[in-house]
């Protein structure tokens, strides 16, 4: 059973052995201060989800979210539902199944996290003991295999590639550090820069309008998806330099520009993964789409409550 | 049974569950191009081992060595060993314990995480189940903790924090990379920068003597150990957010020269460390002194060759 909880929707699913969904469903994500509204709709979810023939047959629960995440307190404080702050969402979607009469064990993971385990369960990242998954898109985020398992850390927030410096020099990010790889290269700053550099919007001044110039051969459009190239290379690489991870996974909207961004991080890669153990370090696609997120927070659920 | 091959000296020690050490023994690194001539200086260190009276009682054999090492092939090609590259030291090591009757399971680990594994077991990490161990000297290494085990990736080499980029913008550095940490704090680069700004070295042009100018208040040696501080934060700081490290342990020379160092590090952690996961990360002085490298080869036996 899964339920993925996001600032816009929340949507659930029972996700089969073989990563097939049956009984998807879903809710807006609703808007405001009250909290216990946004848990009547992850309630709504369950109920529906409690429906399906195959209801008594699910074996566990996962519960993916968009971060921060507290995993050591069931916690979840979502930049995009404000009305969640420390919300033990954990405890209350346990309380809903047993209210049913089932009682699931029961993961929390940050979206990131579960991205990374649906990516190694059956997409890009298959068969990769060592991988970082990250979602490119409004902002930074990532996951971690190592090992063959997903890495988590004590607080399911591992992975945070978006909050790591790769400019100790740099401006200031929203978060309060300087130089984050989310002030450089997430959708929101490579328009942000490129607006600043002098380019020219048509309608969309948006990522997704710089790519569509940067593919009719803008050259701002062009610089800016190149110093965003470079500061993903200079991370990713980091990151396999730390870990010995040998492959990267993006997702999220600004991948899906495709070779716009992943030409200019594959061109730059070699300028920062130098050291002999990660020169094998390849970067590519991530293989699921919408349903990742349901389909993470199963995974992540089957790796971190094996059988 | 441990064994520590270093650019200077080949050590070896049997080295007792409460980590003591008995029968320590050492011969000087053969200079010159002979592969043969190093082992040979191995060999008479295991000799010297073997006439113990504790000899019989040995489970394992840790060797440590410098790196690059190659522990998915029991490889190392030393940077300061000129004649071992690619050398197959541990399938040379079992060679050896053979032919003395002594048949003990092997583990090879490089430097960086050798002395991580001490510092774990016996030093200034031990009780911390995520924890990043560096050596700042004249380069920068390093190891990781995770979930309590050893995380030496599947060639021995993860925790290589010397070459992740903090400046990806910046000057290149020797292993082809840029804004590399080793290229920014090792002490060949805080007395480089601090030649290259004008600071008037007395007798003494290394990082002491530039720790011991900002000591005195020289501005430019302040500077010089300020920069290094803040890019040695930003790389803890980005180790934090990825894995979910809880606290840095730093020994080597430069970290000899204490709040020199440690006071910029610490002063600047909060400007990268800003996720709320992270808060709490501490950055301490490694514990253990010259013996780490034989304490550490032993701990990483016992932590990569669980009884």
């Amino acid at each position: 059973m899964a339920i993925d909880i996001g600032g816009t929707k929340i949507a659930g699913a029972l996700v089969h052995p073989d990563g097939t969904m049956t009984a998807a469903t879903r809710r807006p994500t609703p808007r405001g201060t009250d909290a216990e509204a946004v848990m009547a709709a992850v309630t709504e979810v369950i109920a529906d989800l409690s429906g399906s023939p195959l209801w008594s047959s699910a074996v566990r629960c996962g519960i993916g979210s968009a971060g921060p995440v507290d995993t050591s307190r069931g916690t979840v404080s979502p930049v995009n539902i404000g009305a969640w702050r420390e919300f033990p969402v954990q405890a209350r979607v346990a309380a809903e199944l047993a209210a049913r009469g089932t009682e699931l064990p029961t993961v929390l993971a940050g979206d990131g996290v579960a991205m990374t385990a649906a990516e190694h369960w059956l997409g890009a990242a298959q068969g990769h003991a060592n991988a970082l998954c990250m979602v490119v898109s409004t902002g930074v985020g990532g996951g971690l295999i190592l090992n063959n398992q997903l890495h988590p850390g004590p607080t399911g927030n591992a992975g945070h590639i978006g909050h790591i410096s790769v400019a100790f020099d740099g401006e200031r990010c929203a978060c309060g550090g300087h130089g984050c790889v989310e002030s450089i290269a997430s959708g929101t700053a490579i328009a942000r820069w490129a607006l600043a550099q002098g380019w020219s919007p048509g309608e969309d001044a948006t990522a997704a309008g710089v790519a569509a110039a940067a593919d009719a051969g803008d050259p701002v459009a062009r610089a800016a998806f190149d110093r965003a190239g470079r500061a993903l290379a200079a991370a990713i690489a980091a990151t396999a330099t730390l870990v010995e991870t040998d492959i990267a996974v993006i997702g999220g909207g600004v991948a899906a520009s495709g070779d716009t961004l992943f030409a200019p991080i594959r061109s730059h890669l070699a300028a920062y993964a130098t050291l002999s153990f990660v020169k094998e370090l390849r970067v590519v696609p991530a293989a699921l789409g919408t349903d990742a997120g349901l389909i993470g927070a199963a995974a992540a659920a089957t790796m971190l409550l094996p059988a």
